[in-house]
């Protein structure tokens, strides 16, 4: 039987970086065949970054794609390599995967199915293609496939399967993150796998873009739909294995139309040896959706170029783990806490904002905002005379949070990290220019009930209390007016983010959720302070997506929006 | 020859508002049938409102748009309608036309063309339908299409037309405005009326939703492409007109699986009488954008249930006229300005925002900001400690008077309009959190040269100078620092303003647009600030488009690009 060596090269690439991500092409390509590497595969566009989004309506984005494909082309002698680009044809745009041989081009693979839904906005660019394509390659058959084409059972891999005659389906993949988005992957790969008795060869991308992340955690499945080798998660990595196959069993087989067949010997030279390559099991839930959440302000703050964060820091449980996961993804040097007490300001939390800053090693500026604020109350005396404090008050304070944090941000050129999470960037809980102020919202997508888990998941890791106890234990008030507590203004946080998550990321309607046992008044509450403040969230900062469903690019609903009334009288 | 009375109403639906929505097709109903129309149109999703966006994706929304259109069915006897809907069938849902004879539903016609370009998305939504559908009233045959499906020759009209026998199409629409739309649209449908030798009815939307304005402007074509009714822009309106037409020549015609047919005889009973109805030109450019602002502002302001609307007056040119297009749309009592001058600010503008609300009618609150600045940076001092004044002090002010119209916002429940214009909300000369605050960006689609040129037209307009002159003359500057000129940090605005054109509503690569003439160094500099800002504008309102791109729904490029980079380095 032919011994086939693959190598699947999970790399972090840049978007519209195509010189960057063509130097990495190459450098992966080197690696490979200095392990006599058979073939390389690349992730979906990896030659421009996933997603690029409006980049490929510009003409000359996609010339210089070609353009750059070209040079890489002459630059990977001596290999087979897959390699996902934009192809220009005429008008039409396809998500293409450039089939590379010793140094040219020998063929273009077309994506077949066009994801259209949750972030995904392909049919907005790409024309979809009609065939399947199978490159046989030392006699071994092997069917290409980008991402959601391996997806359904009546895509292409069929017909490379039944009238091509592939032995393996290579998937390249830009696959964004949830968490359990890697079962969802492995159950559908497998299944796959077992209707076309093929191996499941899935290269994923790695890195964070925007509010995206791709989690990488590439993988090989046998017929069988076992998994028999995989790579890291969360990380730059180079899958390689060897495979023991059948030869091709119709080296004769005529293309229908259908599908498209090119046979190529392998140019690897070098004595075979089998490398056993399993990295063993995947990341447990909540270290999975931490690991993102480092990887993504890693990559947002690299990748836009600062040198350091910002982070305020209130002594609450929400900051404390924003910039637990800041540390872990840029170094304490990289990351500088202010504390900006007011009168309403405990001594717990004060405190608490020092020993985590000291735990973590970080820079802690103090900087009291009680002379601003009273300096805002003398200047608004004169209209708001005889009106009694209410949110403005609070307002204003968070609000002077925001604008203190945006002139160190100005003056010394940090990025801000905003602290909100799900549950109240969901209810609206979160001043606008307050503590929503700032570049990057780390845990924009995580419900309060995980930010707890995360935190204590933090100091396991540790084996102490980086994350100070007393912070974990403290009942959750935003300090704005004197005794104020979360539990004043919102549902216990367990039943409100049980709600939340039907409503968001369920699209469950208001009678199925009251089904679920929950009370028929705070049901209500709950989505209209929902639908009532997407204005605040569309002027939010982008912020990484780690659930099924993100307020961002799978989210769109309109604010000026009459349902929510109709809905919650007619269920009644 | 057949008389065939027909009435297109153009109605200002709100997204969601199924009720009322449904209220007002019953009450247009009332009125045609009294008016002996033989058959009613009403606009592209009309039920729901358009555009619905991820409401779409909520199981409950598409059962309450269903039992809504039930209800609307049977109240509307006595007539013939075509209402737009969104139709869920299993698990698929369409974009629908309900065609409803005398209070029964007697077909339902499915888009067949669905745009995933600009600001659509309604792959993300819609299943495409896959036949035709003609429906012969009183002997005339009418083919029915909805938006996009007229918008190319081989669409279905052309099925209903030469397999269906239709001597008209019927099409129901939700387009949005951009300046010179109309005029496109025209030049579409002419050419779909002579290929296919038919009338053409073209029933608009009329409204505003969020960023979109659909500005009405229904028609009628002849077969020969002359325009012979049209309906007003910007306003609610029917349009009755009488029809004289052949008979169908095909009345035994056999569907054939590309068109469904369906015949009915009219039930309007009363004697006919031909009315004329043609409403004149369309309005002239720049009263048309104008026009399209005003009803932008007054349809959010509205539909989100805001009593009033705050407008920060600098005396510049921004202010005035964004106070302006709020005062026409809402009347003055409806809008309050405030003056917030610090030590910058010169009399000149001090002045004219004194001169501007008086001239307006408008109540004028004026808060100095000298103190809450001063208290700043006492803050900010051991900080900042030695370090010279730059933008983070110009900032800071304008952050200020972010917070003091968000204050007022809050406290008197007014909604913020923020006052920048297209030019320098591209290339971010604008402050996050300061000038950019607000709930509703009204001239952030209009160019620093067109908003001279809208100036100057509500001058002549109001037959005075409303907008003061010396607003109109003096020198643009942002006065956060001692004798600052916009010319100081940008190219001139007709400069500007061509090269923004080119770069974002053109899609032109750097190199074409060298070639318009301009410098090579203020074209690098004006792409860089453009594509540097995206995060900026991701963080700003939502505002009015008026231009062919604008930055919302149909400007999506990535934050973290490094595009730029290359494109300027290799195109040099």
């Amino acid at each position: 039987m032919p011994l086939l060596r693959i190598a699947l090269a999970q790399i972090n690439t840049a978007v519209g970086d195509l010189s960057g991500n063509a130097e990495k092409i190459i450098h992966y390509t080197e690696m490979a065949r200095e392990k006599d590497v058979d073939l390389i595969t690349f992730p979906e566009l990896s030659l421009c970054g996933y997603p690029p989004e409006d980049l490929l309506l510009k003409r000359q984005f996609l010339d210089d794609c070609r353009k750059t494909l070209e040079d890489t082309v002459t630059k990977t002698s001596g290999i087979t390599c897959v390699v996902g680009f934009p192809e220009m044809c005429g008008a039409s745009v396809y998500n293409a995967a450039a089939l590379i041989h010793d140094g040219k081009l020998i063929g273009i693979y077309r994506k077949v199915l066009l994801p259209n839904y949750g972030v995904f906005d392909e049919k907005r660019y790409f024309e979809p293609g009609k065939e399947g394509f199978v490159l046989v390659l030392n006699g071994v058959p092997i069917g290409i496939n980008i991402c959601e084409d391996s997806w359904f059972s009546d895509g292409p891999a069929k017909v490379e399967v039944q009238k091509g005659g592939a032995r393996l389906i290579v998937n390249i993949s830009a696959s964004p993150y949830y968490a359990g988005k890697l079962e969802v992957r492995e159950d559908i790969l497998r299944k796959l796998a077992l209707e076309n008795e093929c191996f499941i060869l899935y290269n994923n991308l790695v890195g964070g873009q925007d509010e995206l992340i791709f989690d990488g955690g590439s993988f090989v499945l046998s017929p069988k739909g076992e998994l028999i080798a995989n790579s890291r998660q969360f990380d730059e990595d180079m899958l390689v294995f060897d495979l023991e196959i059948a030869e091709d069993e119709c080296p004769d087989l005529i293309p229908t139309g259908e599908v498209r067949r090119f046979s190529i010997p392998s140019v690897a030279t070098k004595q075979k040896q089998i490398i056993p390559e399993v990295r063993g099991r995947w990341l447990d839930y909540p270290e999975e959706v931490y690991s993102a959440l480092v990887l993504g302000v890693r990559d947002y703050v690299r990748k836009n170029g600062f040198p350091k964060v910002l982070i305020g820091i209130s002594g609450g449980i929400d900051s404390a783990l924003t910039a637990a996961i800041a540390v872990d993804a840029l170094g304490a040097e990289a990351v500088v806490g202010v504390t900006m007490p007011s009168q309403f300001s405990s001594e717990g939390t004060k405190g608490d904002a020092r020993v985590l800053s000291d735990n973590l090693g970080i820079r802690l500026i103090s900087i009291s905002i009680e002379q601003v604020f009273k300096s805002y109350l003398d200047m608004l005396k004169p209209i708001f005379d005889g009106m009694a404090p209410d949110v403005t008050e609070e307002n204003i304070q968070a609000r002077i949070r925001g604008n203190t944090l945006m002139s160190l941000s100005n003056k010394f050129g940090w990025l801000v990290l905003t602290t909100g999470n799900k549950s109240e960037t969901a209810v609206g809980y979160c001043t606008l220019y307050g503590d929503m102020a700032g570049g990057f919202a780390v845990i924009k997508d995580v419900p309060k009930t995980l930010v707890y888990k995360l935190a204590e998941f933090k100091n396991r890791q540790a084996g102490r209390h980086v994350i100070p106890e007393s912070t974990i234990e403290r009942e959750p008030s935003a300090e704005l007016r004197p005794d104020q507590k979360d539990k004043d203004s919102l549902p216990p946080y367990d039943k409100l983010d049980a709600i939340l998550r039907a409503y968001i990321e369920q699209d469950m309607a208001y009678t199925e959720i009251l089904k679920m046992g929950f009370d028929e008044d705070m049901v209500k509450r709950v989505i209209k302070m929902v639908d009532k403040n997407e204005y605040k969230r569309r002027q939010g900062p982008p912020g990484i997506k780690i659930t099924p469903k993100a307020f961002g690019k799978d989210w769109r609903l309109p604010i000026s929006n009459q349902y929510t009334k109709l809905y919650l009288s007619s269920s009644s």
